[in-house]
């Protein structure tokens, strides 16, 4: 068997470090890579080093999809929470062609999950977005998977792990709001304009994505009540540490009442949802088990890599969520 | 299509939970119940309070697997970690004839993992043990289906309920073992013969199944270096919570050097591995993408019945590990 022809759009962090992997992993090789700048096209394959010497092409991702007819595309382009696009039309087109689709891309997720959901399912294709949500952390796919037959009633977690590592060092450290984030940014877990992070935003946005695919609710972004943490004072986290509690920005979304909110929380000290630093958290409420929390590293190119990689090999099998 | 017919052999704690779910969720329906006083057979369907109102019959699996030739044969037979039997011979005779076959008895996967494993293989029929570690904990499937790509390198875990409750009741009321193990037996936490979990037994064979499906480590019983926590005192558990930490009683193995321990651990407060009660708690250290931690309730039959409740189902999807 030959190996499985890849087709990537994106080659931002994740998408170089996904071609890195796939690279290192033998699952499979890219024929493809399509940027904004200019795409590298070889049958042969595309190497993660070598896309600086190949030679650049004017390419469309609906062109190269018609031309390569790939085993997998695989959608990496940058997030537009607002309008979803480009990633959303790159879906479509290689959907209504019949080639199955894995993103880590949340925003054509946020903005068109049932409609793409439907278009899959209508083209028997299989279309995966496991790095959307928890980065590495295996989230769609332990429900996929591992809950069959016991259902999630609620999740609660901590999304971002930016927000995160700002709360963790303004306990540890007991530093203000502004010398925290400005830490972060100086170790690059923060960008310039922090405010998808420390906002709520991004965490809202993925947890649309999993009270869609895990639970069923309909919640669009504009419905999540969400609350971010630059008013947290030093002196309100001092007084929460004192009691024996940490501020933790925490979604939450319940199967019963449809209803989801992003917003600082006090979590126990000793409480499972109480991780530290830039790790991500979730914890899913079943019906026959009690609770399950899983924990792990929720950003990285390389972290993000493996969940994308994970859903190209479940789409080689044909597993469509 | 008609519902998946179901054979049941054991009917303990576990093995009532689990027909009960099954009958809850309709996921298939048990056409007999083998126990050593006595089967019961009905090809409508046994149902859950319906076993005290049948006629009981003397039928041995292997005549039940002959006679109904059912779609999954469910293995909850009282665990022996020495012979692994009955459930081995169960077991055997069920993939022989092609069925696909379900457990959560330890016993047989500890001393006969590679041999039931290669004759299911041999004879395409799926083989899963879900509930054999951790309860309603989906490790071996979080392994399974989650980690693709993504080898494991190392596990630790807390794999054994009783033990840390024993410890965290230590630790949270200053009690010495022997107040905090009578405390445990009249919550019916721990047995009148508390020393498979107080000395590391359950936690070794559990981390021995762990070693051989998940890392392919091939470690035996007797190779694990067990560390009972019967000698823990209470002024040890005070002078580590002053210092930050807590003891718990930690399964590791790790796939470089091949070996295996159980023994009492300094683990720091704050730490995801530093779960407390009756929880179970297992870390995956993985290749690309660091380590995950999962935590939930270890034991319980309705937990556990989830576990061999979702193997169930990817059973009859064609699933073999």
């Amino acid at each position: 068997m030959s190996a499985p022809r890849i087709l990537l759009a994106g080659h931002g962090s994740v998408g170089k470090a996904f071609h890195e992997l796939l690279h290192e992993t033998n699952v499979g090789r890219v024929v493809g890579v399509i940027r904004r700048a200019g795409a590298w096209i070889d049958e042969n394959g595309v190497a993660p080093g070598g896309t600086l010497l190949a030679k650049r092409q004017h390419v469309s991702v609906v062109d190269a999809l018609d031309k390569l007819r790939p085993d997998v595309f695989v959608e990496l382009t940058p997030t537009n929470l607002q309008t979803g696009e480009p990633g959303a039309s790159h879906i479509r087109a290689a959907l209504e062609r019949g080639i199955p689709v894995v993103t880590a891309n949340k925003g054509p997720l946020l903005r068109h999950h049932d409609a793409l959901v439907k278009l899959a399912r209508e083209k028997g294709v299989p279309f995966r977005f496991e790095g959307t949500v928890g980065g590495s952390i295996p989230v769609l796919n332990l429900h996929e998977f591992c809950l069959v037959g016991n259902p999630v009633t609620r999740i609660d977690g901590i999304l971002n792990g930016t927000s995160n590592y700002i709360l963790t060092r303004m306990a540890e450290e007991g530093l203000g709001f502004e010398e925290a984030l400005k830490e972060a940014q100086e170790l690059g877990y923060a960008e310039a304009d922090p405010t998808a992070d420390v906002g709520g935003h991004d965490a809202a946005a993925k947890l649309c994505i999993l009270a869609n695919a895990v639970l069923g609710v309909r919640v669009t972004f504009e419905d999540v009540r969400r609350e971010g943490i630059q008013t947290i004072s030093a002196a309100a986290i001092r007084l929460a540490e004192k009691e024996g509690y940490a501020i933790r920005l925490i979604g939450t979304v319940d199967a019963a009442t449809k209803t989801a909110s992003v917003a600082p929380r006090l979590v126990p000290h000793g409480d499972s949802l109480n991780v530290r630093g830039t790790l991500n958290v979730i914890r899913f409420t079943t019906a026959h088990a009690g609770a399950f929390t899983i924990s792990g590293k929720g950003a990285g190119g390389r972290e993000t890599a493996t969940a994308v990689l994970s859903d190209v090999i479940h789409a080689l099998r044909g597993r469509s969520r």
